[in-house]
């Protein structure tokens, strides 16, 4: 590996790397989320991670086409912009959440948190996770898309127990604001689908996917 | 504090224990597993782990019966054997997996984990978690007792990745010789209700029916 290379890996978070000999493996996770990162490594995956950098955009409001679409673009940005060798995977993950037929991302501020978690308590919203699996292939990058949703369902929770969440910080960088493996998480009455998919990953469907596509993740 | 006490409480786990004071908050958790103290934790609880020693019998097969005997019997034993203040709260908790109706506790041994997992994989099953929540109130013991239950969906799993996940040894002190929070939780497809219950704490459900009680357990 060229020393250019070598040092502009060493500015990143990566997972399972050996510079001796390259990048291990060739499992890539184009995604910065630190926590797609801890479920691919409960699953004993090892893998690089090289997040997507660039503008996604998105040609729809049907949430499951946009989620695939968005994982695709993420997966093709990294697949794109790096030399990778023959054989690689690259994994492009992205989660919206939906309340009543609307798409909420990240939240703007703190105020906006608030707002959300208002609609969100004492009802059923949507976690969608789109996932594409880019394999490079005789030169090319076969892509492999896929989505699962879960319906979340919460108690009824106090403006004030909203407040005093929302000043954790804890929602600024998650879609919905809330994270469910989170102190949030302890006002979930149910869950209709992958516990994983609203952490960000599903992570049961991924490793289904990839074996079917004759590839051990684990191994 | 006699010294007495303060010998004894010392050699037990507990959690948000002021020995100037007594047991702070008046919250004693019956039960030694360290996931429900874990959830307990997640959500704020401040309390005191006082296991439960006894037998604790059951009369029924049905599970939800069960679970709510066996929650009850273990907050009544720790109620009992010490002696507590006026207010303090008492929450024990048992949780079981029924596969085609047949209950499933702990493992015998690694031989009974495999066999227990074969059946798991691939299918769906239930996990049952019954609680207890025993209030002292001129001078009795006030119960409420409720249970929840989740369907667990897993992919189909190969004998070898069962036989690597009991070589572990986490499925070892589990009802249904799983965790879902473990590496076998990747292999999940779905649940169907809460997932701390599953873990072995209904958390959102134990608030809820708190604070209708006109506690607030994170005060």
């Amino acid at each position: 590996m060229a020393v250019r290379e070598r040092v502009y890996y060493s500015m990143l978070k990566i997972e399972g790397t050996d510079f001796s000999g390259g990048i291990m493996n060739n499992i890539i996770l184009a995604s910065a989320s630190p926590r797609r990162k801890d479920l691919l490594k409960l699953a004993g995956v090892r893998f690089t991670v090289l997040p997507a950098t660039g503008e996604e955009q998105i040609s729809t409001d049907i949430p499951w086409e946009a989620v695939e679409q968005l994982s695709l673009q993420k997966a093709q940005m990294v697949a794109k912009s790096h030399s990778l060798e023959e054989g690689t995977l690259v994994i492009g993950a992205d989660t919206i959440v939906v309340y009543q037929g609307k798409i909420l991302g990240k939240p703007k501020d703190a105020e906006d948190a608030v707002r959300t978690l208002l609609d969100l308590q004492g009802n059923t919203h949507q976690v969608y996770t789109g996932v594409t699996v880019l394999k490079k292939q005789e030169c090319q990058w076969i892509p492999n898309t896929f989505w699962e949703c879960t319906d979340v369902t919460f108690y009824p929770v106090s403006p004030e127990e909203i407040q005093a969440y929302v000043e954790t910080g804890e929602p600024m960088d998650k879609a919905g604001s809330y994270g469910i493996q989170g102190t949030f998480g302890i006002y979930v009455k149910e869950i209709r689908g992958d516990y994983n998919n609203v952490i960000g990953l599903p992570l049961g469907r991924l490793l289904y996917e990839t074996k079917k596509m004759g590839i051990n993740l684990r191994g």
